[in-house]
């Protein structure tokens, strides 16, 4: 039995459907019994839809949530005045019928940009829904899928461990960032957890792990006006509460954060659309971590490499060329590259030279769907790893068809 | 008759094949029979070519010039010691033979990536040809067509105007900065005038005009390890030099200088790999030009963007996102957005609300090769303007083909 969010002490939660969309669900509710730490990341597009604004002033009043209301099929962003009505009935409605503070509401929306937003449906959709909360699993799987746009399959995470001699459990779900027509399409995660801990250090490790997930993945480069990565800890496994950075218990915490996150990120990007290739970048033996980060997103971020890498392609200086676009300095002199598929992986440069490898080899590593490129600095002793895609013709194909 | 380089007082210039490509030719000269004030402008990408640094420090040194040598088909880019001293030998066989110190020496060189530098052809090639120096129009030719690489065709560009009662030439010719297989294809341009005119002055306009022309094309988002634009000013038209910005010969010397690169930098849109649209992004009643034209180039650069431009598609939420990535704050709610081709363009947005528009009558217009999109802020007086391609299915097909 696989287990999903509804397996958190005092979770429950439903996934409808409303008809916003034509036929998928489209409503996603997940509530926490008691009130829970939340900490939440937002978009850093300046354009910014409704409900962001909302969930970030929501979430900074207090440092607390109770529940998470998101809709999917219209994106509330670029929407003005009727938008923002729309959003804040979608908190009252959700608040009045849980009998919670409206503050404690973080409330989603992805799908459509510019589109009117439904509030009438999508309120009808939450009062209808809100009497079916459920701690099944399959309102968890309910809810993974409400979230979706055009997204091809739900994406569920879930990672058990023991603290301080009780069992803790976290689950997330999240939503693809790939680029979908007519419009951008959202990055949304939702991540709960029964574990005790204060408020200001759960934002702080969910700063700490998306810093090293979802912002080290790439689909199309491009940010959405309604990316959200939320997380509520509801404290009922009751672990002696997590307080301190130097707990053995925060780290511990950070880990599985990471875990989950760096599941949900891989997940999302294996759901790239149009993309045929998976492909992990490493920066390693750099001299900050910060620097390995940019580099991969660099690399991966670059059109030419993308292109490289559908057409299996072990261009280096492609690669060289994107480092060199990464704002950072580093010694070309120094790096050894290595390209080659999840199993072997072939040294391309040594020390900033071309290696007389075999081109034909590592070709034929390069049809596979999983790919790997490798990238040593030999300036330090930090890593940065990162996930993107190939850019393909079913790509282009997708993104240009006729839609607004 | 088409007036060239070669129609700039004491230039002469030739372009020959030397053997480092198959077909084409692949060495150009340009030389002005007296020192000439000189500057440029060199990639920020942080791996330089071997020609650049050297260029560089050349020009730095005394801000004269009196030769450009240019090798196309080796980018003696990612070259190691080896493609040092090939460059070294390039600059010091030009000077030997032109009797000129080294310092006066531009260096240039664009194709691949990583190949050993064939210095032995290059140096042959400048030793053959010098002798050959003319200001015959057809040189100005061959010296276009000498820098190329992928390009499809040579671009040229010449201007005249009257300046201190004199008759003032200006001519340049550039390459394509599409990428090529197999590696990054290099933006080059090269400027010749007979004007007089302070060397600091010379490099002030050039990086005035260089931003506003050449920084504001995107084919594909990339700086390439080579890229350079050099101007020569001889000072043979004997005006009375130009020595202080409230010269009036100065605003009207950059003017034409922003002509001339204006022209050269929609050439190599024109001549972008795989491009069926060529689009002109102008933001307008911008706070400031930098606000402007960060706009202009998020839009252009923006995948998502590309690929609606190929596919006809006025998807006006993928440009309200790409700016909201821009990195600038702007007000929505103030912006109004048109879209059209070169002849007519129709609005979709006002004050950042959608406009009831013939989606159909759109589509048409966007059938069209030449596409224009006009941001308007509306809080402001400043304009940048912009050109780039659309992302189709050829590009990708291009630059995935396996070639390392």
């Amino acid at each position: 039995m696989i287990k999903n969010i509804t397996n958190v002490r005092g979770i429950k939660c439903w996934g409808a459907h409303t008809g916003v969309k034509s036929m998928r669900r489209d409503l996603a509710i997940i509530y926490s019994e008691v009130p829970a730490a939340a900490a939440a990341v937002f978009t850093q597009n300046k354009v910014r839809a409704e409900p962001v604004e909302i969930s970030e002033r929501n979430i900074k009043g207090n440092n607390k949530a109770q529940v998470i209301v998101c809709n999917a099929g219209n994106a509330n962003a670029c929407t003005g005045e009727q938008g923002r009505l729309g959003a804040e009935a979608m908190v009252k409605t959700t608040a009045r019928l849980l009998n919670i503070p409206e503050e404690d509401v973080i409330v989603a929306s992805t799908g459509l940009i510019g589109e009117p937003f439904p509030t009438e449906d999508v309120v009808r959709g939450i009062e209808e829904n809100i009497p079916k909360l459920s701690d099944n699993t399959k309102a968890g799987s309910f809810v993974a899928n409400a979230i979706l746009t055009t997204d091809t399959f739900a994406k569920e995470g879930f990672v058990e461990f023991e603290h301080d001699g009780v069992n803790i459990h976290m689950g997330g779900i999240a939503k693809g960032s790939g680029m979908i027509h007519p419009n951008m399409a959202t990055m949304l995660s939702f991540i709960v957890t029964d574990i005790a801990i204060d408020e200001k250090l759960l934002d702080k490790a969910l700063r700490y792990c998306v810093d090293r997930t979802f912002n080290m993945i790439t689909v199309d480069g491009d940010t959405s006006t309604n990316d959200m990565v939320a997380i509520m800890a509801n404290g009922l496994a009751e672990n002696k509460k997590i307080e301190k950075e130097s707990d053995p218990g925060y780290i511990l915490f950070r880990d599985k954060l990471q875990e989950i996150l760096t599941h949900l990120a891989k997940l999302i990007v294996s759901d790239g659309e149009g993309a045929s290739k998976f492909i992990e970048y490493k920066v390693s033996k750099a001299r900050s971590e910060e620097v390995a980060r940019k580099l991969v997103r660099a690399i991966s971020d670059s059109t030419l490499v993308k292109t490289a890498m559908f057409g299996r392609d072990p261009n280096w200086g492609r690669i060289i060329a994107a480092c060199g676009n990464a704002g950072v300095n580093f010694n070309y002199s120094k790096v050894n590259l290595f390209v080659g598929d999840k199993d072997k992986i072939v040294q391309v440069l040594e020390k900033g030279q071309p290696v007389d490898f075999d081109k034909n080899f590592v070709k034929k590593l390069l049809r596979d769907s999983q790919i790997r490129v490798h990238l040593e600095l030999n300036t330090g002793h930090e890593t940065g790893i990162g996930w993107g895609t190939d850019l393909t013709t079913d790509y282009v194909m997708f993104n240009s068809v006729y839609t607004t």
